[in-house]
């Protein structure tokens, strides 16, 4: 990391300057882009670059017990209720863009500095939060962290999740620290929160098609993630005739090409598999096992849940004509989260031309808002591409998402 | 490893005995069974074993320039031309069984055994040898070993076959003492082999059905293996419209049931994929490349190639209807070879109740048959499940294997 040209007492940071600090942490030289899992080195070492650039500005680091990284601008009496709490996260998907949650920290920090800058003083305490695993790309449940704070995910069920490594979070978390036993819902930390809003680059194509730079969300589409698990026979490649099979991997291509056609007679769904683990995984070896992971989206959560009757029925008459065994097991599930009304409608009154939009990604900003008001911003994305190292942001936007943030927050804190 | 019970100067060995002190090393917990990948910890503590019980044997340890491991029973005059080899492997697929490879190492210490306890005094060097990456679970390759000692594999594209860290062959030598400019064809080691046969446990269930614990082999079938790669566009799970997407993991699906019903037409075919890997392989990322293995097999190589050639053009077809780019690269090929007609009539000499059977698996013997004469003996796997836990020898059965071994050794030795 280089963090020479970031100084706050010098120059106005930049946006671009402060993510040009953490380019070359986590990159994936496989895949492209960026692989930083919650708790990997690389993103410990983003979270060091997060507390010593809290700590050049003056802000207050905590960490609560769900690892939720915190920077506190206090206020002179120290009263930390209600806050404005803005931030995102620094973990990605594998092969992951830059921008996918560095840049809503990136810019809150820029926008603290411009509102000292212009001498907001502001009435409330204003802090900027990292939730870790978002992506839930090391323990398969995305915004671990604020469904953990939120209660929003069964505590026993999280402590015994595992990675691909076998480690359960209960042990990463001890190794950092953390207290396993104290993992769960935190109404200390919510009680803290008075609102949250979240700036993220935009993972569609909603600002291209709009012109513009930056956007305030509506909703979150519902979603959820399944794993789907199939039982066959493994046996030899070569001396395993055809009719004698029982192929796992066989009754897993009828199985993609059913979700790929149901979600597509369905207005308005997303149905994906993305992840795949065949095993044993030999060349010369016909599957034993594989398992899947499903992810479904639609807006009407209704919808979503008879397209997952549909598919999980689908998977069983295709395990069954292959001979194999079939489990479904919902891994999480996400109804979809009109963001406050109140709140939103107070981010559009500040920024009187930017246009409204819904997204198809999760975000904390979703998972919170069962507790507390919660918004959004979105910043285009040129490409339209995300959870992909061509997913991008042009620097001029990335510098005007900071400022819309910071007039947003002047105007919340005030 | 326990090798307190394998002494061969008390009590008679036993392959059971043999195969007993290595039942612990190299066990997968998750899959099940064994991964021993060559050079792997696991398989160097194997070889280490093969080492101490040459020792054991006062058998002469040597390793060759492809790393493939020796122990010679020398003649008094030391002479090592023309020798009788036999032996097999010690690399395993993943999470395969305990008997692939080792019965055929295991037997052959014992054969040797019963031999010196008869007062055979051999007419010429008998030798042991185990033949590295014969599974090719680690780079690709099956048999990479005795292809390297042949000159059957260009030793270029041997030296930078790379494991799934990214590790080349030449590294792996390199760490392993082995000069990686000496890998290739090595006359010198082929002119000492006179002829070679390797005791292996059968992979189908040719034994079960003839009720018989041990065949001679008479043939090996053409096989061969293709790595496919297809290139789509990553994006977000979320946020990409079903018609917006060029998902190559749709793309597979569709080629995977092709594979099946191609395979399924023709007579004798058998075609498999059982390894495959979505880049990045996230649950809420549309991969953007998957790489898939196919491994094809027929008596018929002209058949083989008239399968590879239909399949190739199904993925083509495959991969242009969603969008995505194709390539399909041959790993290896191997032409079906029938072993030496003379050996293989000496085995049916010396086991005249034995039946003749062929195997749809690959094989060092099948490998070196292009440079000397070889042979195959096959012991008996009462479940006919192989590359699996499944997979399995009785210990009747192993013990008339390492008998039978020793009386053809006899034999041909005399």
């Amino acid at each position: 990391m280089n963090t020479t040209d970031s100084s706050p007492t010098g120059q106005a940071t930049t946006v671009t300057g402060l993510m040009a600090d953490i380019a070359g942490t986590g990159r994936d030289a496989m895949r492209g882009g960026y692989s930083r899992p919650v708790f990997s080195s690389s993103e410990l070492e983003l979270r060091s670059w997060f507390v010593d650039q809290a700590v050049r500005r003056g802000l207050d680091v905590t960490t609560d017990r769900n690892g939720v990284l915190w920077a506190w601008w206090d206020r002179p009496d120290g009263d930390r209720r209600n806050a404005l709490v803005t931030g995102s996260h620094l973990d990605s998907v594998p092969g992951g863009g830059a921008f996918d949650g560095p840049l809503g920290v990136a810019s809150a920090f820029v926008a603290v500095d411009r509102m000292r800058a212009q001498g907001t003083a502001p009435g409330r305490a204003v802090a900027i939060a990292v939730f870790p695993e978002e992506e839930g790309s090391r323990f398969g449940v995305a915004c671990l962290g604020s469904r953990l704070m939120t209660g929003a995910i069964d505590v026993d069920r999280a402590r015994n999740l595992k990675d691909e490594d076998g480690r359960t979070l209960a042990e990463v978390c001890a190794a950092r620290g953390l207290d396993p036993e104290h993992l769960g819902r935190d109404d200390e930390v919510l009680a803290t929160i008075g609102q949250f809003v979240e700036l993220h680059v935009e993972q569609g194509r909603g600002l291209i098609d709009l012109d513009a730079p930056v956007a305030v969300g509506s909703s979150i589409l519902g979603h959820g993630r399944w794993r789907i698990s199939l039982r066959g026979q493994g046996n030899h490649a070569g001396t395993t005739l055809m009719t004698d099979r029982r192929d796992p991997l066989v009754a897993t291509a009828q199985i993609i090409a059913d979700i790929r056609q149901v979600a597509r007679e369905q207005d308005g769904a997303r149905a994906t598999v993305g992840r795949l683990q065949p095993v044993p995984g030999g060349t010369n070896v016909i599957a034993s096992q594989v398992d899947l992971w499903m992810d479904v989206r639609h807006p009407d959560d209704a919808v979503t849940a008879r397209l997952v009757e549909t598919i999980g029925r689908r998977v069983h008459e295709a395990a069954a004509h292959e001979g194999c065994e079939a489990h479904v097991t919902e891994e999480s599930l996400s109804p979809t989260v009109s963001f406050d009304a109140g709140l939103s409608s107070s981010l559009s009154t500040v920024l009187p031309g930017a246009p409204v939009l819904d997204t198809g990604a999760g975000h904390d900003a979703g998972v919170l808002a069962r507790d507390v008001p919660t918004a959004m911003l979105f910043v285009r994305n040129p490409t339209g591409i995300s959870h992909s190292p061509e997913e991008h942001v042009e620097d001029d936007d990335s510098e005007v998402g900071a400022l819309k943030l910071a007039e947003v927050l002047t105007h919340l804190s005030s």
